[in-house]
């Protein structure tokens, strides 16, 4: 078995698409994280959904965490505003974690070494530098607990 | 909204119990981790999937990625081997992560708030130090971007 036939698919957005339609995919179908590329489709990061909460929180609150008990604004009445004319570029970290990649005819154990070694908890399959799909730990590890 | 509406069940394995059962658990509802409790069901840490491919990954690969490409060995078929009479505890990281709790009537701000502090994906809620659920940062953000 090969990258080609573990991969999956997964969104993909663009570090110049809108910041709302990002964060609805990953509240809708409740994502872990978002693939993002570069406008000419070269993959860029991982936007980690815990990374977008890091964002929306106010920084007011980051920088004295016991102020969120005591403020009665709703996170929810800022989130409009804060992701209102935003691109996915705006809510990575400064420094964007680069996004781990396998080739299309890379083996399971060649994807497993990378995922343990880099940690990573999803990693993207690449035939002659496109994105076929993506594999996630939890596929991975489905694909060698039941042996075909 | 408090942490007990927010709350979602979320499964939750013991460092005792049976590691190749905790494996499936994680690859049949493909999830990126389990909360891991004590024995007594004190919450102790989460075990992230990328982790479980950590302890599958042979440790001569680990230390040499390179021979990951010739090995004809296939991956499952050392799995099996691997997690036999095994316990969750031995496939936690040596230092595990402390899980991130918060308390039934914590505001949406203030999980927020931790969330993006730590860059946690998950936090559990407590009620008098039992679980009652979890929260992930894809629910969080669905309940702050559709306000009710």
């Amino acid at each position: 078995m090969h990258g080609e036939q573990m991969a999956e698919d997964f969104p993909v957005v663009s570090v110049d698409s809108d910041a709302r339609e990002a964060v609805e995919l990953l509240a809708s179908r409740r994502l872990p994280g978002l693939i993002v590329v570069e406008t000419d489709g070269t993959p860029y990061s991982v936007l980690p959904a815990s990374q977008v909460v890091r964002f929306l929180v106010p920084s007011y609150v980051q920088d004295d965490p016991s102020l969120a008990r005591v403020i009665d604004e709703s996170l929810a009445d800022q989130v409009a505003d804060k992701l209102s004319g935003v691109t996915v570029r705006k809510l990575l970290p400064r420094e964007p974690a680069e996004l781990p990649a396998v080739k299309h005819d890379d083996t399971v154990l060649e994807i497993a070494a990378l995922m343990a070694r880099l940690r990573c908890p999803l990693v993207v399959v690449l035939r002659d530098k496109e994105i076929i799909g993506a594999i996630t730990a939890s596929r991975l590890l489905e694909l060698v607990i039941q042996p075909h």
